[in-house]
């Protein structure tokens, strides 16, 4: 099974499709190809909370605003998975959750053997075909060849046809997504996405939320709730997202809008 | 085959996906996941139209607006096919018409046959990971649990394992599309979606069209037509969709602004 | 294997889906369902820019402002691929481009050889179920009836099953996109297409950007660059695409805004 992921919209998708579909079999799930056009940082967040609800699988993965440059092409080896894509870090919050997961099956995983748990190897694709679109001459090749070899036997190939040679790597671009910070009774905290339905996602974790019924978002009193149907329509709300975190809404209505926050922006939130 | 219908947009399906795919290795068809936000009755529409076009299969529909709530999870029989989503009504259109098509294929079928054909069973989900996403944590491996047994022998399991108890009942939440109402010579009926295009699709049967030139929409002079290309480019017109129902168009422009109605707004057939 | 292509947006595609599932357990790939609204050309632009990528398959295509009058369904044959849709063109550029690269495999393909390899094949539909939505009720059964025979023995069957009889033709609507003119030391172009990044799309061929830092568009100075990383953000550019044409873009910014042109604009270029 490879996953695939983008900010392309729509038809380039269809082009690495086909690209794969030369090479190999797999199965082709589609992740999201609307990704907030090239912000590494919002696909990296979507990528960590999504892929681990796949079974083993390769995941193909461009968000890439370096097209073009000497930026290299990556395969992470996480747990159980594989993700192939641009080296700028948008594989790695995913890949340490993958390699997490796989880890918490046998026994406690810590942190540094999550990182350990990970290998990176980088692909070179001097034999390119184009400089400008990566996702349908460098990437998808270089997917469906990683592909074949991770099905076969959980390895790596050593290189890929038309592209180059695939080396290990201990250099990689690496990206952890931001934490918030304590402020005395407060947490100052960023919203990393924002989601089709207008929810303003938080990087805060949903615990803090437990036992409270109110908190003061940037001053503002708002409930604090399970679910939106214990609020009137229309009404803010913070509650605990699908992900883990909290996030901002409204009542059937667009919390960004209402809170008057996009991805990226900076929120005082008072326990 | 799984079919999969949502509200959700993007990227959240993918998660259902995956959480299926860990289930089955049934092959996965995309209906839509950008029906109207929290619209019970557009889905319900929609999907009488279109699953029946489908082969036997099971259908997951999360049109939800009632997560968190203590609404039920059902499953519905329905002739060759079986549905799975809230207990809100969105799966009653589209089960009575897959269980009447199965019918037909024997003998005429009677309306009170029709609703004897569908079985209805509440999927327990005391177990269920969360209460903000039902769509991944509830009716998907719901569905993929359904989906096993329903093709293995056409029958609905005992539990889903990790959610509960699966048990028939005859209590559920019913839906019926609305149907017109005679007003002497005219007709009142209802806009029931307002497709991509801008057609606006209502409940009136498209045989009330047969051998009119005209009808009066609002109190307005319309052309009644087969197709488009019979009025010029930007000419209001009223027809029969591909659905059977009466719509109101523009040829090559948008029905709902030119006549400035939404989904769910009364207008007034003259004939 | 089936590709689809329409601009039917959500849910039609899933009917046509759906009609085609009954009749084989082909895979299917969607090329893109937002093609440009009844846009033929911009179609046919795209198609014949991705289905080269794909392996030997049945191409589905529906953009068809002509539904509902008398226009013929038809099946194309080119090199290992087969593409069904309606008689206005849109299958055509694609068709030449499929039929020459699998000439291109054996020997020098001249224009007229590419012209040669295609076959085109009328397929009757007087018993077709409705006069509005072809999708489903026209091209979805044949595009099935097609595949099986194709991916059987590379032939296209003699009768579609509750369509009508398919027959050679040589009467077909073609379609050649516009190619650009020389005037003096200036091109005169057009603007085929606009992308879902907002890059103006010309019909001009890359290779004249060849050894040039600069461009004038409609008077204006404009740097030719490899990758958008070379200039600022915000800033315009004129570079190669991943179709070999030239475009008008702007480094993270939307070019069709900038330089003010939609689809079908005419542009000069001086070089």
């Amino acid at each position: 099974m490879i996953t695939l992921s983008s900010d392309f919209g729509s038809p380039y998708p269809a082009a690495m499709k086909g690209v794969v579909l030369q090479r190999t079999d797999a199965r082709l799930v589609d992740v999201s190809h609307t990704f907030p056009r090239q912000d590494v940082r919002a696909a990296a967040f979507w990528l960590r909370e999504i892929l681990p609800y796949f079974p083993p699988a390769t995941h193909l993965v461009v968000v890439d605003p370096g097209v073009g440059t000497d930026r290299a092409a990556i395969a992470v080896e996480a747990g159980e998975h594989v993700l192939v894509g641009p080296d700028n870090g948008v594989l790695l919050p995913a890949a340490r959750e993958l390699a997490g997961a796989a880890d918490d099956a046998d026994a406690e995983a810590a942190t540094s053997a999550e990182a350990d748990a990970i290998r990176v190897h980088e692909i070179g694709y001097e034999d390119a075909a184009s400089s400008t679109f990566h996702g349908r001459d460098v990437f998808a090749p270089a997917a469906a060849a990683v592909h074949e070899s991770w099905a076969a036997d959980r390895t790596v190939p050593d290189a890929v046809d038309g592209l180059g040679a695939v080396t290990p790597t201990d250099e990689f671009v690496d990206l952890e997504l931001p934490e918030p910070a304590i402020e005395g009774d407060a947490v100052r905290c960023e919203v990393l996405v924002v989601d089709d339905f207008g929810n303003a996602i938080t990087n805060v974790p949903g615990y803090v939320l437990e036992s409270l019924d109110e908190v003061r978002v940037d001053g503002r009193a708002v409930p604090a709730v399970e679910t939106f149907a214990e609020v009137p329509e229309g009404q803010w709300l913070a509650t605990v997202g699908s992900h883990g975190n909290v996030e901002l809404d409204v009542n059937r209505g667009r919390g960004d809008e209402a809170f008057g926050v996009e991805a990226g922006d900076s929120v005082r939130l008072e326990l």
